[in-house]
């Protein structure tokens, strides 16, 4: 079951971007440069309605065409001027938050120089922020910032050291005796474990939150949610064995034993999107006495019948966006709750299966960890 | 007179890659996928000359380019087969080490979607290794790993919080009483805070050298050395007030209230590679109470009569590639040291203005620093 709804899903991304409307409205000619551009670009550029304009460079070119903009496999057809320059504004407005693109010239597949690079469809992709009606709880703020730590841990069963992302909360570096919860966060398919921060901003999210004292600081973990090379097509046949023994039998007490965490099941949590919310269903249900915090972002459910100790189980938190499936959400949500267990669903309203979906989630999610 | 050097070297950097000999030998069909490649991507490849053999799927383009490979501006062409992917190898065996390039596809300048990308000339640029025969001191390894911590620190002088990453020696987190000292190592000209990780491996340069013995461990501080847009021309108006600023009197503060840092003048250090050594010379000078450890890599020279106070200098490090200007380096240390200065030199045999050339200055350099 699981695994259709996250191919489902996860494919209905990667081929088209839904618009807000059907009828597009004028446009206004109030275009600004993404936030996401590299360092002096102009374009691609946004305006208040959420239209998107792109202008790639390429005079010798007969055909430039950007992958985003119609709600199917067209994208955006870019024209040329004089100068060699194509330009070129999408069909209509595009959801709010965070999307992946690429540019096609002359048929090969390439990014679009003027923005920055961000990983996922297992490839370094353009992306594009649509500024969104709640961006202030994922803005850079004049707030105390946490550390995003780069680690590379041992890992025997892959024969490699392995690199994860750890979130300290601001205040870590300042009781020296001070210990804290771990959330354990899972990226979608062809995604890394660069996304949480780059795409998600979860870091941002996490200050924010702590400053305005909304939650209890924790650390979060990401590492990298595949152990070989996997084919969209592939994940029928997915085996959790491999990755589940990197996170709980290396990275884990890697973790426990370089950072100062609460190491019992209590103050421990799992999350993951899309595919990462797969890995987190398989892995915490294998692992009862690992993680006592469960969450589901756009990455399918959980049944009453799956838990076999309801006692060891202190929060499961489903989401998706909208435009997904949300009744699939609520329905499974209010039947954990008949059996009693603590759940919580979240519906991002007039979004997909992207990252603004999973910003919204963390934000949610963050303030029912570790609540006891 | 310094910057004089800096522009002339780093134009170099920009417009030439030399060849290890004019004559090239045949060429051997042992090409391997660059290190740097993204997961998955067979292409841009190198063989065990050196020779570098890109592929680049563009269908219906006329012309393929790419910016690597002659000993001028043409770079090298692309020939198109059967299935529109376009092929073709340098001319010659490139220089060992790190190389940034980018594609020009039909005249407009695109990433290789093969490799990876890293910041260099004011954008995110391609990047391909030729592996060197000193490769072992930056490979990663199976010893302990230091962390590399992002944190965002606020600059009252520029209105902003600013990113800076802090490589932390892999047993800061085992004794917390333990304090370290804390060089201060900037990037060059068009390139940001990440280039000494992504394109140096500074942090694997540190991890082999404390596993082997050979270091005292230090911790190591690499920010933005730039506040503000500047185009290469403009170095010669170069004003070091505002980063001198952000550096010495927003980020030194904050990492010393924040890391367990040694926070007298003996125990702190700067370095920087090309426009970061003419800052590194500029601040040390206006600043000899803040540092005592001087590190210029391809970044220019000090003279006797620049230091006012002798005594409160432990080292002064000159380095740059047997390509650039050796002579200068090594006259310079030699006048350096008949004043009786503790002057270093070192020159990396076989390299030019290139990130080989200072990934094996830190190397040299790091033994030398806070010794005592």
């Amino acid at each position: 079951m699981i695994r259709h709804h996250i191919a489902a899903t996860a494919l209905a991304m990667a081929t088209s971007f839904c618009f807000a409307q059907t009828s597009p409205p004028p446009i206004k000619e109030d275009f600004k440069p993404s936030v996401l551009n590299q360092p002096g670009q102009e374009y691609p550029q946004v305006n208040s309605q959420g239209y998107a304009r792109f202008r790639i460079h390429a005079p010798a070119a007969d055909s430039v065409r950007v992958s985003l903009g119609l709600g199917g496999r067209g994208g955006t057809k870019l024209t040329k001027d004089a100068d060699g320059y194509w330009t070129g504004t999408t069909a209509g407005p595009l959801d709010e938050g965070f999307h992946y693109y690429h540019v096609f010239v002359d048929g090969g597949k390439f990014n679009d120089p003027g923005t920055l690079n961000f990983y996922g469809s297992v490839r370094w992709e353009s992306g594009i922020e649509i500024p969104a009606h709640d961006q202030d709880f994922y803005a850079l703020k004049d707030v105390p910032h946490g550390q995003v730590v780069q680690i590379l841990f041992p890992s025997k069963s892959t024969g490699t050291s392995r690199r994860a992302f750890v979130y300290l909360p601001p205040d870590y570096h300042k009781d020296l005796n001070k210990r804290y919860p771990v959330l354990y966060l899972q990226h979608g398919w062809g995604e890394d474990e660069t996304a949480w921060t780059n795409q998600g901003r979860a870091n941002l999210i996490m200050d924010n939150l702590i400053a305005e004292g909304k939650i209890k600081p924790f650390i979060i973990v990401m590492t990298y949610g595949m152990t070989n090379e996997i084919r969209f097509g592939q994940l029928r046949q997915f085996d959790i064995t491999p990755f589940q023994t990197v996170l709980v039998d290396e990275l884990i007490p890697y973790i426990d034993a370089n950072f100062r965490t609460l190491t019992d099941q209590p103050n421990r949590a799992m999350a993951g999107l899309s595919m990462g919310g797969m890995e987190t269903r398989l892995i915490t249900l294998n692992k009862p006495d690992v993680f006592s915090h469960y969450a589901l972002l756009s990455g399918g459910i959980y049944s009453p019948e799956d838990i076999k100790d309801k006692s060891k189980v202190k929060l499961i938190f489903l989401s998706c966006g909208s435009k997904e499936r949300p009744e699939r959400i609520k329905t499974a949500t209010e039947e954990l709750q008949k059996a009693g267990f603590n759940a919580v669903s979240y519906i991002s309203e007039g979004t997909a299966h992207e990252f603004q979906t999973w910003r919204r989630s963390l934000y949610q999610l963050a303030p029912l960890l570790f609540r006891d």
